[in-house]
């Protein structure tokens, strides 16, 4: 019983999911897979990277979640496994893992460098199929961590997302926009301990126009909202806050008093 | 063995389907799980009650149906668990279920309060992962039905879509436009026994410009047709009805003759 | 354990994958579920059976692939499986299995005519349900290939697509784009042996602005590469070569010197 979680940004109208499936399925047919999405932007690092940071502890310990974002195939980036907290990860080394596996604690990384765990012949172009979904259902068959290359201590990585105290306000900033237009933001529970009374200001709105409110809001209302992820959210109930509050990646946010 | 069928208005580009799966999995790493849509517009619940309408019965004997779309989620709402026919239906209290239950027959309806089945901590914003997933995945592993939470007699539920015989015509109304074009009725098989021969009227076109044809139409041509799911579609052969008849959700549709 | 693999035209907004799904697990419930693809065109028999040609020999040997794209559905065109190779091929007689039964080696067609292993009742409308998806279920289950009909030596077939030398040039033509605008060509790499160090022509485009150069491309720069299920490819490096070279499917392809 092996669960293996899958982000690429192949989209799903060509073959590509299903013949890294058919890859994965080929070593390892017991595996169970799960898609998490398919649709990040073609290259899109970043955006993958914070999926994977908002997914992954939503999943059975064990979980193998394999990422392919890969705008460098078949260049000199390096391929990596990393064992952190109970999960798996594998990907290419271009900092698409780093926010979830800092997270997740402890990580040791893993350089893939035993190509006999890959399909052979090795592609160019398509590192999911031969490489990155191979070792997913080998380490999914119990085959030993260190047995997929070198241990590695330099690699890419993103720096979390700072949250700066200043002045008794904190300052983070938006880093994701889901199908429903909340925006979530840099900003975690922990961080708001002394603001649970306070209030949400955003760049271009009148200050306080967002309440860190944890009761019912009408419909229609703005609200700050601590998220299914454990990230402050600025949300409108039954509403778009993206659009109506006109909201981008990176917009600044601020909780105050 | 147990099937989980899903519909939500989740999308597919946001994490949510894979931490829901992540969740059901965590409790039941056994269950097989079938996504019929996450395309619904978010909030629509009738879309929905439509969509589990049309493909429940298409599913095994067991088969446990999670839907969550689910504008009230976190406010007073209640959650549902029923019974009706060979079938479970997990969902919010807002009539998503009902088309269905009810012609499942004799529904058994629980409100889910026995927070033991439900993931910790529950967020107020994805009960789909944290309430509903896991109630299912509970179902699955064989928990008895009754250790969800009380019955109840009251519950949201939509009325089922009307149709009307008169002056010798039956009239019903367009409740679903596929992909392809082709619009479904409220009215089904059972209704046209005496009109087998009969014609389509549609506002706005020729009297009898569809036929209740079962035989070969040319390309092109419009025709009514019992579709698979039992009910009576107005369809062009390899042509978009929709489109070209310009017909929309809750269109009238008599038959004659 | 049987790996059953779908490309349809159904989209993922209906519930008609799901539908098919289900069906398929009323019958088999322990078959694995792969989805190569649901966004093919409406009716688009010939890019189904591109993206089958591309994919099938990715997936585990005794996969049976089923293709529902099947603009005549309810007419008089026959339904097939065929063994090929180390898989099993069903869907209707159209063409949409040819290209890649052929490849796959050895083709054997049967006629699906033995409706014991039907859905009853068989709608006129939907036989991904009633019959391609119930017929691969029993395979998987291993029901014996000769049970599902006779044997058929005439069926409609795709010529594969030609690769022409003369006067010392290769030329093909373009079958498929993908998402990243790779447009992948008829031209395999077992064509190229002898112009390794050659210049892919395009019309409109300055002779040799394309190099078949299977080294490091500086990024924005168009190449020819062999890509991952083996057939030239037009491709710029992070880049879309569809886009920035104005080519189509269809689009002609030669290779120099």
């Amino acid at each position: 019983m092996s669960i293996i979680a899958l982000i690429t940004d192949f989209g799903t109208a060509d073959h590509f999911v299903g013949s890294m499936k058919g890859a994965v399925l080929n070593i390892n047919p017991r595996a169970t897979l799960v898609d998490i999405t398919h649709a990040i932007d073609p290259g899109d690092i970043r955006s993958a990277a914070f999926s994977l940071l908002l997914s992954y502890s939503d999943f059975p310990r064990g979980t193998i979640f394999v990422v392919v974002v890969d705008p460098g195939v078949g260049g000199e980036r390096n391929a990596l496994a990393v064992k952190a907290g109970p999960y798996y990860f594998v990907g290419p080394d271009n900092g698409v893992l780093s926010l979830a596996f800092k997270k997740a604690g402890k990580p040791i990384v893993r350089s893939l460098e035993n190509v006999y765990y890959f399909r052979k012949p090795i592609s160019s172009t398509f590192h999911g199929r031969d490489i990155f979904g191979p070792v997913a259902a080998y380490l999914g068959k119990g085959i030993a961590f260190e047995k997929f290359g070198p241990e590695k201590t330099s690699f890419v990585h993103f720096k979390t997302p700072q949250v700066i105290f200043k002045n008794n306000r904190v300052h983070g900033e938006v880093i994701y926009i889901d199908r429903f237009g909340n925006c979530i933001t840099t900003i975690e529970a922990k961080h708001l301990v002394d603001f649970s009374s306070g209030q949400v200001n955003l760049k271009n709105h009148r200050p306080g126009s967002v309440c860190l409110s944890y009761g019912n809001v009408p419909k229609g209302k703005a609200l700050g909202i601590i998220g299914s992820a454990g990230f402050l959210e600025i949300s409108i109930n039954q509403g778009n806050a993206a659009k109506d509050l006109k909201l981008k990646i990176g917009a600044s946010v601020e909780i105050s008093g």
